[in-house]
């Protein structure tokens, strides 16, 4: 249970401050003005003292906020002073990468497996993975506990990936494929589309000026 | 010059209106109501009304929306109908996985080179393509008129290879590096930061029930 209610707007910033927080952290900064503040992050100060003031009191008047300690509290909020079991399914490009990405391991979240049903990928080595036969895939959840999985199929094949998943008993689902997976009561699902960005950016690029 | 004035939140909604309309098409579908379109999509019915009324008239009252315009119309205001060269800086596992990633190539943004500044990778052959010396990054952008970087550094070098990039003319850059990098006068920018949706899921997992 959440000892805050945080609306939809204000989690989609929070992996912002937690970044620029980390990086002030590394810096030495022990204190930081909203205005300061502000001009990194690029929220309005109004804005990040409304943000922040749902967390509990961090600033001062005056005196600014406390980095390490609201840095600290964003990381709980965000679930990272937690550990998450992965597992990748579809051992292709997205999965291989996915596999190498160290981002995911640094946060806390480790990688356990990777499984694909393609019989000329199941055994090959990928960053000291054994791609593992889907046909053992909800066995491995239950027996291992696995919290959260990475959908790196393609689309046709994802809502049946994301059925096994959810009857096998996963948490989390971050899905790559081209498609959009609704949660449903079990699963908590963040669809993660690439080439979306890419439209957004040429969109940008064919109305500038 | 845009046709259209389109608000920000209505740019982020067209890749989805964009996958929608295109599986609607790939299955013969030719007419679609708001209500349909809605339950597909997960936007109200009104919404739906009012973001697409932006763009002409695709629909009837009563008849639907003609989805086969209406794709060709939203293909044309994210600038799908025009094709872009692309480079990626980092030829690590996250530029090796672009390189790889098919969806890109699929939709007109077309692959022209991989940099690295690392001895041990220049040379290295990734999906058919030779890394190159970022020595030569510079002269390849203005001789070969490359639209798009992929920046797949590490956050440290990111900041050098953007200024270099916007020093070379380059118009577009979709960001990896785990830090912000700002739009200038000259280019525009989209950041991707892929540990940020795994953020957003763990928050999701902890505040669940």
């Amino acid at each position: 249970m959440s000892k805050y209610k945080i609306s939809l707007a204000v989690i989609k910033r929070l992996p912002k401050y937690h970044r620029c927080l980390g990086e002030l952290k590394s810096r030495g900064v022990r204190r930081i003005s909203s205005g300061e503040l502000s001009k990194i992050i690029g929220f309005s100060a109004s804005q990040i003292r409304q943000d922040l003031s749902r967390f509990g009191e961090f600033g001062q008047q005056g005196y600014g906020y406390r980095v390490n300690a609201l840095y600290s509290e964003v990381e709980k909020i965000l679930g990272l002073d937690k550990k998450y079991s992965t597992i990748i399914i579809g051992a292709g490009n997205i999965g291989q990468a996915i596999a190498k990405y160290n981002d995911f391991g640094n946060y806390g979240y480790e990688l356990k497996a990777i499984f694909d049903i393609k019989k000329d990928l199941i055994g090959k080595d990928i960053n000291g993975f054994k791609v593992m036969d889907s046909n053992n895939l909800r066995e491995f959840i239950q027996k291992e506990d696995i919290d959260i999985a990475y959908i790196c199929t393609n689309a046709e094949n994802a809502i049946d990936v994301f059925n096994e998943l959810s009857e096998a008993g996963i948490k989390g689902i971050l899905n790559f494929a081209r498609v959009d997976l609704q949660n449903d009561d079990n699963v908590v699902i963040e669809n993660v589309h690439l080439v979306e960005n890419m439209f957004k950016l040429s969109y940008f690029l064919k109305n500038k000026n």
